[in-house]
């Protein structure tokens, strides 16, 4: 692997310094010049190999890609514009400095398709294995951040493409729901939203718990993904889609309970579904026609990869 | 080890939420306030179960105190008073809940005794070693951030405390310099600043390379820790000083040659020393009187444990 001092030379040469980064890599810390009073909304996450990636089984480039694109759709959760990131790395003796150059290369890439600066970092060689972690920075828009805590009895609860199946691949390929996020809150109040990474039930349970409010999910409507087998049974085909986790898909709230198809399929790529609706009565609840209603637990996923 | 979690809600318990920090610990991301226009110091370190130090040869408080510890010395080392921390780590699952604890204890203890807010995380369990990551951020005073590019000829060069032997425990348990920081920038004007993380020459290396400057330092004259054995000879006694790393010193130059004595005991535990002067001509020498001038190289510590 490259020489410590190298990989730093070439990631400044790399990342460019634009606002609200005055002083990115190379000093004792970066400095971030808000010029303005600013809400900022700041995301962590640390990613191991093992558990969240498999190096060797997986192109570098997606690793690194992966290991920004989960902080992003922290900040998209959040309603946030990203700006900044800072890149940790843990970097295992034995790795190919080109292999190495592949990952922030995929790290790098994502981050210019988001215009988010790289303003700084540390990196460490270890005999362990490969460890990320982010730290990623965004603006709010002039509608504030969107909490998971302002889910209101009566909203509508809607999400974002389909969920399931997401560990074959799509967990290492998928597109952060920025850009989503930012027309969604542009087009109609939003009272909630998380981003689904533990999982469709566990992350709608985390905004009724916050929330202090239930919710009644149509077990029918819920999107599930064509990466789910399409020789499972349809129970099968939907535990899958409400438990696996890593859609990184928006599941949001909003008092608007009849979005117009416009809106819907605003972005082809990214169809939005009504999947439900948020009760005063706390309980999580799953109605189905065959079954009628059965509570809904918190199922998901416990971040250990297959 | 306690669940993912049951470690959450115990740490969102125990963090404070104080300006600049308006939404910590609980939601996708954090949400920090800025009232009025700021500059935002933000630095970033990754610590590792034995390189950094050694999981179960240090009480576990000190392995949690010494990885928020860095980042305040980096914040010191650019002038700035910290306010927040992101810390986000990946646990072995073998390791006892409340040994965990008390490295949380230990790091939440520093995070009061320097008014830090723990406005975020991600906790991670997994069959790797340790890892400890934390982003910690700081507004600049009135007197703007101090880089290590700052330095000009005729500048004098100081250094707070003493270096060397630091790996004899010192690395654990060192007082992050932010209070003095603080208070040299109030007295009198900071050209550059760095904090000894790599070692004194290999850190005066970078203030030097920053700047495009060289320097002259005094060997007799650099303050050599009492950590460093008193039967070692003078010349080991100095190249220790120079090398060994994770002092956590400030070393910084200012136009003002002759500090007061009242500015450089000031603080009766943290002596400031005037070791030597910068030069318009690049390159870094050594003065001592039995050799004269030598070339002082980068010396310097590769980020590993003994």
């Amino acid at each position: 692997m490259p020489d410590e001092f190298d990989l730093i030379a070439q990631l400044r040469q790399r990342a460019e310094t634009r606002a609200p980064v005055e002083i990115g890599i190379g000093d004792d810390a970066a400095v971030l010049h808000h010029p303005h009073p600013t809400r900022e909304v700041v995301t962590t996450d640390m990613l191991m190999d093992g558990v969240d990636f498999r190096w060797g089984e997986a192109p570098p480039e997606l690793i690194g890609r992966k290991c920004l694109a989960v902080n992003l759709s922290d900040l998209a959760a959040m309603g946030a514009r990203p700006t900044a990131a800072f890149v940790s790395v843990a970097l295992p003796r034995t790795f190919p400095g080109q292999q190495i150059e592949r990952m922030f290369q995929g790290l790098f890439d994502l981050a210019e398709e988001f215009e988010v600066v790289i303003a700084g970092g540390d990196t460490n060689s270890w005999d362990g294995p490969l460890v990320v972690s982010i730290t990623a920075m965004g603006d709010v828009t002039e509608h504030g951040a969107v909490l998971r805590s302002g889910a209101r009895p009566g909203d509508s609860i809607y999400v974002t493409g389909a969920c399931g199946g997401s560990l074959q691949g799509r967990h290492l390929t998928f597109t952060p729901r920025v850009r989503e996020a930012l027309w969604l809150q542009h087009q109609f109040p939003l009272h909630a939203m998380i981003d689904i990474s533990d999982g469709f039930a566990a992350d709608l349970h985390h905004i009724l718990d916050e929330s202090g409010v239930g919710a009644i999910i149509s077990g029918e409507i819920v999107p599930v993904h064509a990466d789910i087998p399409s020789d499972w049974s349809a129970e099968q085909r939907l535990t899958a889609a409400l438990s696996d986790g890593e859609d990184f898909e928006l599941l949001f709230t909003t008092p608007v309970s009849d979005l117009p198809n416009s809106c819907l399929n605003a972005h082809p790529q990214t169809p939005i579904t009504k999947v439900g609706v948020v009760t005063a009565e706390p309980g999580c609840w799953l109605r189905s026609e065959s079954s009628g209603l059965a509570p809904l637990p918190k199922l998901g996923w416990k971040h250990a990869l297959g």
